[in-house]
Protein backbone atom coordinates (compact mmCIF):
# COMPACT_ATOMS: atom_id res chain seq x y z
CA UNK A 1 0.00 0.00 0.00
CA UNK A 2 1.18 3.23 -0.93
CA UNK A 3 -0.36 6.26 1.40
CA UNK A 4 -0.88 9.01 -1.24
CA UNK A 5 -1.61 6.62 -4.25
CA UNK A 6 -5.67 6.77 -5.23
CA UNK A 7 -6.07 3.06 -5.74
CA UNK A 8 -4.61 1.85 -2.71
CA UNK A 9 -7.49 4.52 -1.19
CA UNK A 10 -9.87 3.06 -3.10
CA UNK A 11 -9.06 -0.93 -1.91
CA UNK A 12 -9.04 0.73 1.38
CA UNK A 13 -12.90 2.43 1.22
CA UNK A 14 -11.33 5.35 2.35
CA UNK A 15 -12.23 6.76 -1.54
CA UNK A 16 -16.04 5.30 -2.50
CA UNK A 17 -16.21 3.17 -5.54
CA UNK A 18 -18.31 1.33 -7.87
CA UNK A 19 -16.88 -2.03 -6.73
CA UNK A 20 -17.52 -4.87 -8.92
CA UNK A 21 -15.17 -7.74 -7.35
CA UNK A 22 -12.95 -8.02 -4.55
CA UNK A 23 -10.56 -10.95 -2.91
CA UNK A 24 -7.49 -11.66 -1.31
CA UNK A 25 -4.97 -10.13 -3.71
CA UNK A 26 -7.49 -8.69 -7.25
CA UNK A 27 -9.87 -5.60 -6.75
CA UNK A 28 -12.57 -4.28 -9.59
CA UNK A 29 -14.30 -1.03 -10.33
CA UNK A 30 -16.02 0.46 -12.80
CA UNK A 31 -14.43 3.78 -14.57
CA UNK A 32 -15.82 6.94 -13.54
CA UNK A 33 -14.86 8.25 -16.50
CA UNK A 34 -16.00 5.11 -19.09
CA UNK A 35 -14.93 5.05 -22.48
CA UNK A 36 -17.94 3.15 -22.82
CA UNK A 37 -20.98 1.46 -20.77
CA UNK A 38 -18.62 -1.33 -18.73
CA UNK A 39 -15.74 -0.30 -18.99
CA UNK A 40 -13.93 -1.66 -15.77
CA UNK A 41 -10.38 -1.65 -14.10
CA UNK A 42 -9.30 -4.81 -12.37
CA UNK A 43 -6.53 -4.10 -10.37
CA UNK A 44 -3.87 -6.16 -7.93
CA UNK A 45 -4.21 -4.85 -4.06
CA UNK A 46 -0.32 -5.37 -4.40
CA UNK A 47 1.02 -1.62 -4.91
CA UNK A 48 3.29 -1.53 -8.14
CA UNK A 49 3.50 1.23 -10.83
CA UNK A 50 4.43 -1.15 -13.67
CA UNK A 51 3.50 -4.63 -14.54
CA UNK A 52 7.02 -5.52 -13.96
CA UNK A 53 6.56 -4.34 -10.68
CA UNK A 54 4.13 -6.26 -9.21
CA UNK A 55 5.51 -10.42 -7.89
CA UNK A 56 3.85 -13.16 -10.26
CA UNK A 57 1.57 -14.84 -8.02
CA UNK A 58 0.01 -10.87 -6.94
CA UNK A 59 -1.06 -11.41 -11.21
CA UNK A 60 -2.87 -14.74 -11.80
CA UNK A 61 -6.24 -13.85 -10.91
CA UNK A 62 -6.52 -10.85 -12.84
CA UNK A 63 -7.75 -11.90 -16.16
CA UNK A 64 -9.90 -14.78 -14.76
CA UNK A 65 -11.39 -11.82 -12.98
CA UNK A 66 -11.39 -9.19 -16.08
CA UNK A 67 -13.28 -12.00 -17.96
CA UNK A 68 -16.00 -12.39 -15.44
CA UNK A 69 -16.80 -8.78 -15.72
CA UNK A 70 -16.80 -9.14 -19.54
CA UNK A 71 -19.13 -11.82 -19.54
CA UNK A 72 -21.43 -9.93 -16.99
CA UNK A 73 -21.31 -6.58 -18.50
CA UNK A 74 -22.43 -9.10 -21.88
CA UNK A 75 -19.60 -7.61 -24.00
CA UNK A 76 -18.78 -9.68 -26.92
CA UNK A 77 -16.63 -7.25 -28.33
CA UNK A 78 -14.16 -5.06 -25.99
CA UNK A 79 -10.23 -4.89 -25.42
CA UNK A 80 -8.44 -5.77 -22.31
CA UNK A 81 -5.44 -2.92 -22.12
CA UNK A 82 -2.66 -1.98 -19.20
CA UNK A 83 0.00 0.77 -19.78
CA UNK A 84 3.15 1.00 -18.07
CA UNK A 85 4.32 4.82 -18.28
CA UNK A 86 3.18 8.18 -18.88
CA UNK A 87 4.48 8.03 -22.73
CA UNK A 88 2.14 4.85 -22.99
CA UNK A 89 -0.61 6.63 -21.31
CA UNK A 90 -0.94 5.43 -17.94
CA UNK A 91 -2.19 8.25 -15.52
CA UNK A 92 -2.33 6.19 -12.36
CA UNK A 93 0.79 4.73 -10.95
CA UNK A 94 -0.55 1.61 -9.83
CA UNK A 95 -0.91 -1.31 -12.33
CA UNK A 96 -4.23 -1.51 -13.71
CA UNK A 97 -6.03 -3.23 -16.42
CA UNK A 98 -9.01 -2.01 -18.29
CA UNK A 99 -11.64 -4.30 -19.86
CA UNK A 100 -13.12 -1.49 -22.31
CA UNK A 101 -16.30 -2.57 -24.13
CA UNK A 102 -16.70 -1.89 -28.04
CA UNK A 103 -19.87 -1.67 -28.88
CA UNK A 104 -19.47 0.66 -31.75
CA UNK A 105 -17.15 2.20 -34.02
CA UNK A 106 -17.14 5.52 -32.00
CA UNK A 107 -17.41 4.21 -28.48
CA UNK A 108 -14.84 2.33 -26.76
CA UNK A 109 -10.78 2.44 -27.25
CA UNK A 110 -9.45 3.77 -30.29
CA UNK A 111 -6.22 2.22 -31.49
CA UNK A 112 -3.51 3.29 -34.07
CA UNK A 113 -1.14 1.10 -35.04
CA UNK A 114 2.13 2.23 -36.68
CA UNK A 115 3.05 -1.54 -37.67
CA UNK A 116 6.85 -1.79 -39.33
CA UNK A 117 7.89 -4.36 -41.69
CA UNK A 118 9.36 -6.90 -40.17
CA UNK A 119 12.94 -7.78 -41.25
CA UNK A 120 13.89 -11.98 -40.47
CA UNK A 121 17.21 -11.03 -39.39
CA UNK A 122 17.11 -8.03 -37.14
CA UNK A 123 13.86 -10.43 -35.50
CA UNK A 124 16.17 -13.78 -35.32
CA UNK A 125 19.11 -11.32 -33.39
CA UNK A 126 16.53 -9.96 -31.11
CA UNK A 127 15.22 -12.94 -30.30
CA UNK A 128 18.91 -14.29 -29.57
CA UNK A 129 19.41 -10.93 -27.40
CA UNK A 130 15.95 -11.40 -25.51
CA UNK A 131 16.65 -15.37 -24.80
CA UNK A 132 20.12 -14.20 -23.55
CA UNK A 133 17.88 -12.72 -20.74
CA UNK A 134 15.12 -14.84 -20.08
CA UNK B 1 -6.33 -26.79 -31.39
CA UNK B 2 -8.07 -25.61 -34.32
CA UNK B 3 -6.59 -26.85 -37.92
CA UNK B 4 -7.01 -23.97 -39.58
CA UNK B 5 -5.90 -21.73 -37.29
CA UNK B 6 -2.32 -19.80 -37.97
CA UNK B 7 -1.33 -19.56 -34.20
CA UNK B 8 -2.56 -23.24 -33.17
CA UNK B 9 0.01 -24.13 -36.39
CA UNK B 10 2.71 -21.65 -35.02
CA UNK B 11 2.12 -23.85 -31.36
CA UNK B 12 2.53 -26.75 -33.28
CA UNK B 13 5.73 -25.95 -35.05
CA UNK B 14 4.03 -26.10 -38.64
CA UNK B 15 4.72 -22.37 -39.41
CA UNK B 16 7.79 -21.02 -37.92
CA UNK B 17 7.97 -17.78 -35.35
CA UNK B 18 10.37 -16.09 -33.49
CA UNK B 19 9.99 -18.08 -30.33
CA UNK B 20 10.62 -16.46 -26.94
CA UNK B 21 8.59 -18.93 -24.47
CA UNK B 22 6.79 -22.08 -24.47
CA UNK B 23 5.23 -23.97 -21.31
CA UNK B 24 2.68 -26.39 -20.95
CA UNK B 25 -0.23 -23.88 -21.25
CA UNK B 26 1.72 -20.89 -22.61
CA UNK B 27 3.57 -19.93 -25.72
CA UNK B 28 4.96 -16.97 -26.64
CA UNK B 29 6.84 -15.20 -29.99
CA UNK B 30 7.90 -11.63 -31.68
CA UNK B 31 5.16 -10.37 -33.50
CA UNK B 32 6.41 -9.97 -37.50
CA UNK B 33 5.09 -6.60 -38.15
CA UNK B 34 6.08 -5.39 -35.16
CA UNK B 35 4.87 -1.89 -33.93
CA UNK B 36 8.15 -1.35 -32.18
CA UNK B 37 11.83 -3.69 -31.09
CA UNK B 38 10.69 -6.04 -29.14
CA UNK B 39 7.14 -6.04 -29.28
CA UNK B 40 5.93 -10.12 -29.02
CA UNK B 41 2.93 -11.83 -28.48
CA UNK B 42 2.15 -14.07 -25.34
CA UNK B 43 -0.99 -16.84 -26.23
CA UNK B 44 -3.16 -19.48 -24.16
CA UNK B 45 -2.13 -22.23 -26.06
CA UNK B 46 -5.76 -23.37 -25.41
CA UNK B 47 -7.73 -22.20 -28.83
CA UNK B 48 -10.34 -19.87 -28.23
CA UNK B 49 -11.27 -16.79 -30.59
CA UNK B 50 -11.93 -13.84 -27.25
CA UNK B 51 -10.81 -14.11 -23.66
CA UNK B 52 -14.06 -15.62 -22.57
CA UNK B 53 -13.83 -18.68 -24.65
CA UNK B 54 -10.66 -19.34 -22.25
CA UNK B 55 -10.87 -21.69 -18.62
CA UNK B 56 -9.54 -19.52 -16.26
CA UNK B 57 -6.51 -21.68 -15.53
CA UNK B 58 -5.22 -21.13 -19.13
CA UNK B 59 -4.96 -17.64 -18.09
CA UNK B 60 -3.40 -17.59 -15.35
CA UNK B 61 0.37 -18.13 -16.51
CA UNK B 62 0.16 -15.06 -19.19
CA UNK B 63 1.11 -12.11 -17.30
CA UNK B 64 3.79 -13.18 -15.41
CA UNK B 65 5.09 -14.73 -19.17
CA UNK B 66 4.28 -10.91 -20.35
CA UNK B 67 5.97 -9.02 -17.56
CA UNK B 68 9.25 -11.79 -17.92
CA UNK B 69 9.71 -10.83 -22.05
CA UNK B 70 9.33 -6.91 -20.72
CA UNK B 71 12.40 -7.12 -18.61
CA UNK B 72 14.19 -8.92 -20.66
CA UNK B 73 13.54 -6.92 -23.68
CA UNK B 74 13.99 -3.62 -21.13
CA UNK B 75 11.05 -2.21 -22.33
CA UNK B 76 10.61 0.07 -19.22
CA UNK B 77 7.44 2.24 -20.89
CA UNK B 78 5.05 -0.63 -22.72
CA UNK B 79 1.81 -1.60 -23.37
CA UNK B 80 0.05 -5.17 -22.81
CA UNK B 81 -3.30 -4.94 -25.10
CA UNK B 82 -5.40 -7.86 -25.98
CA UNK B 83 -8.01 -7.01 -28.41
CA UNK B 84 -12.04 -9.68 -28.88
CA UNK B 85 -13.80 -8.88 -31.96
CA UNK B 86 -13.01 -7.45 -35.30
CA UNK B 87 -14.76 -3.71 -34.03
CA UNK B 88 -11.95 -4.22 -31.43
CA UNK B 89 -8.95 -4.58 -34.20
CA UNK B 90 -8.65 -8.33 -33.64
CA UNK B 91 -7.15 -10.11 -36.35
CA UNK B 92 -6.26 -13.48 -35.71
CA UNK B 93 -9.11 -15.78 -33.90
CA UNK B 94 -6.61 -17.27 -31.14
CA UNK B 95 -6.57 -14.94 -28.27
CA UNK B 96 -3.11 -13.08 -28.06
CA UNK B 97 -1.60 -10.46 -25.53
CA UNK B 98 0.55 -7.69 -27.01
CA UNK B 99 3.66 -6.84 -25.28
CA UNK B 100 4.47 -3.49 -27.33
CA UNK B 101 7.37 -1.39 -25.99
CA UNK B 102 6.90 1.92 -26.43
CA UNK B 103 9.59 3.90 -26.68
CA UNK B 104 8.73 6.93 -28.36
CA UNK B 105 5.65 9.09 -29.38
CA UNK B 106 6.22 7.50 -33.04
CA UNK B 107 6.85 4.04 -32.31
CA UNK B 108 4.61 1.35 -30.57
CA UNK B 109 0.59 1.30 -30.02
CA UNK B 110 -1.09 4.33 -30.44
CA UNK B 111 -4.04 5.24 -28.57
CA UNK B 112 -7.51 7.53 -28.55
CA UNK B 113 -9.57 7.96 -25.35
CA UNK B 114 -13.06 9.24 -26.03
CA UNK B 115 -13.66 9.37 -22.64
CA UNK B 116 -17.41 10.10 -20.89
CA UNK B 117 -18.48 12.44 -18.49
CA UNK B 118 -19.27 9.75 -15.69
CA UNK B 119 -23.00 9.79 -14.53
CA UNK B 120 -23.22 8.93 -10.64
CA UNK B 121 -26.01 7.09 -11.23
CA UNK B 122 -26.42 5.60 -14.24
CA UNK B 123 -22.91 4.03 -12.79
CA UNK B 124 -24.64 2.80 -9.86
CA UNK B 125 -26.84 1.47 -11.44
CA UNK B 126 -24.91 -0.57 -13.73
CA UNK B 127 -23.34 -1.94 -10.79
CA UNK B 128 -25.96 -3.29 -9.06
CA UNK B 129 -26.54 -5.08 -12.96
CA UNK B 130 -23.44 -6.83 -13.31
CA UNK B 131 -22.93 -7.61 -9.22
CA UNK B 132 -26.40 -9.48 -9.89
CA UNK B 133 -25.40 -11.37 -13.17
CA UNK B 134 -21.34 -12.28 -11.20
Amino acid sequence: MAAACIFCKIIKGEIPSMKLFESEKVFAFLDINPLSYGHALVIPKYHGAKLHDIPDDQLTEILPVAKKIAQAVGADNYNILQNNGKIAHQVVDHVHFHMIPKPNEKEGLGISWPQQQGNQDKLKALKEEILAKM
